[in-house]
């Protein structure tokens, strides 16, 4: 809320006249938005022959978000972008967005509008539509729900339930990062909390931070994909973390795998940001989380399809259930991997 | 949760295996729900030739519903109806939801359960299949999103823009009865909290609690229509108050509207309620709001469609855009119609 020198009260406003605000900034990009805003419902006319993936993610303020030091422009991309990620992990393209936000009275007019420069800026990146939402307040904090909707040819799709034995593990990007921003920030708001006159150095840091508060979604790597025709057998995005993650594609799989954890891609500034707060940095990759990275498996005589492009690390193999799910460590031990949910309740 | 004889922390499940506890109680039962919960996204194979409509609706707790007097299962059954209500008023049928829910730690497994065993008997009686959702942890209260999706022949199609001058303007069932079945509902809990002794005399009541607590969308009326080979040329239903609804089709269609105070359909126990609280009925039927009737104009050499059926209440004319908004009362006055948004900011 930097540039606000105005603050408008959303009840000056009113309802109607804050959607109408907002929306107005929207224009339908793809054909197959028919009618956005403005009716009961939108209206999406499918390409003949497609299927459609539909995906929701909801993020609450103190749960998903500190607005301490989350800026809402931020806030409104990365709530996009998380939907978009999921559509990606399907193999996907997506095309619609609706917003549903619950917003506290201390919300005004210009913050709203940061908020949705954020969605507006993630859609106009992703070429996606916003074509319906509902606004209303709320006594608690914000709340913003998603729902993206994608459209892909059903030969294309990619469930999590593909992978055979001996598929090779595939990781885009590298993991941990954002984990580490999160960490980097909560330090600064208790150094902040206790002392606001000291001014934070986060430069150094910049990478980390960003990861955490204005990820991206992994478009290109959808589109190699395609122009190199290589179809995963699953994929999934990494929200929970690799650990979790690589566990949800063996369940629906009904395999096992190993994961050679010298191969898990950790970039150098969370390599080192990891030794500082003294966690191994492999735990950050693994149960970090919010990398949105794509995580997939392939066939092993596709792996030459993958161009040593330095985006994919191959870091481990499908093996039969009776294995397990296990991390193959440096010293060469084997352990299980163990799966974290919400860390919340 | 009044037969919850146990109570499960929720941390004591974790999220993932309390995701796999509600989602086995769901089956798919449309032929377009592909692929429902478990993957990235859904998938929908939308049939040959039709659109899809999406439309998405947020409730919070202390904003939509009080949880003192609101049993979770109703919520449940009312969050799916409010959103089913969205698709039959584009004249679709409803096919999928996805459920986002924000929960606060005072919720048990059992409390989830509630939740979702009136999600699910909304989802049998529409007809409509669960696909997706996201279910997180809130610091606040309990935030319940839902986005629908339906089907419609691009020809069957109703937006709220087509109404022309000299339409007639008809809404089904009765209006106003929610709004008064909720002030029923905040005059009991007042006199509980004062007197907590006191037993509620609710059953009087009967009619109008259920109108606010558990409301139904008017899928009868759709296929009334249809058989009736019936195209309203604008559609929405009454979820403001017809008031502000009306005006909504007005500015969409760029027309005005004459509404007749003494047409406009109020329940007798509605009216004799209003009279207990020392309100004007036709106010509550025009400010009241969350009535889930449909609003549609007709050509008026469709009215004998109407077969009579004592459903539909014609209650007025649109007229052309000078005229402006209004209500023509008993009195044989012309009042200007008010639009009423949120009243909560």
């Amino acid at each position: 809320m930097s540039e606000a020198t105005h603050t408008t009260p959303i009840s000056q406003l009113g309802e109607f006249a804050l959607i109408d605000h907002i929306t107005q900034k929207f224009s339908l990009q793809n054909s197959s938005s028919t009618h956005g805003v403005g009716d009961d419902a939108a209206v999406i006319t499918p390409t003949t022959g497609k299927q459609l993936v539909v995906t929701t993610d909801l993020m609450a303020e103190g749960i998903h978000f500190d607005l301490m030091y989350t800026p809402l422009k931020h806030l409104g991309y990365k709530a996009v972008v998380v939907n978009i990620s999921d559509i990606y992990a399907m193999n996907a393209e997506p095309k619609q967005i609706t917003v549903s936000l619950a917003l506290s009275s201390k919300f005004t007019v210009e913050a709203v509008e940061e908020l949705y420069e954020g969605i507006r800026l993630a859609c106009k990146n992703y070429k996606v539509d916003l074509v319906g939402g509902d606004t209303t307040s709320s006594y608690s904090g914000l709340v913003v729900s998603i729902t993206a909707i994608g459209e892909v040819a059903p030969e294309e799709l990619v469930y999590r339930s593909g992978a055979q034995v001996g598929d090779l593990i595939c990781v885009t990007g590298d993991l941990g990062a954002a984990y580490l921003g999160l960490q980097i920030l909560e330090r600064e708001k208790r150094i902040y909390l206790e002392h606001p006159d000291v001014q934070p150095e986060l430069e150094k840091s910049q990478y980390l931070i960003e990861r955490q508060l204005k990820p991206e979604a992994r478009k290109d790597v959808i589109r190699f994909l395609k122009d190199n025709d290589l179809k995963p057998t699953a994929m999934l995005d990494v929200s929970d973390g690799l650990s979790s993650d690589v566990m949800h594609i063996c369940k629906m799989s009904k395999v096992g795998c190993v994961i050679t954890e010298a191969t898990v891609p950790v970039s150098e500034p969370a390599y080192q940001t990891a030794l500082e707060f003294n966690i191994d940095p492999i735990t950050c990759a693994l149960s970090g989380g919010e990398d949105y990275e794509l995580l997939f498996t392939i066939r092993p005589e596709d792996e030459t399809k993958l161009n040593g492009e330095d985006t994919f690390s191959v870091i481990g193999e499908i093996t039969d259930t009776l294995q397990g799910t296990r991390l193959l460590t440096k010293g060469g031990n084997y352990h299980q991997l163990t799966a974290q949910g919400w860390k919340h309740f």
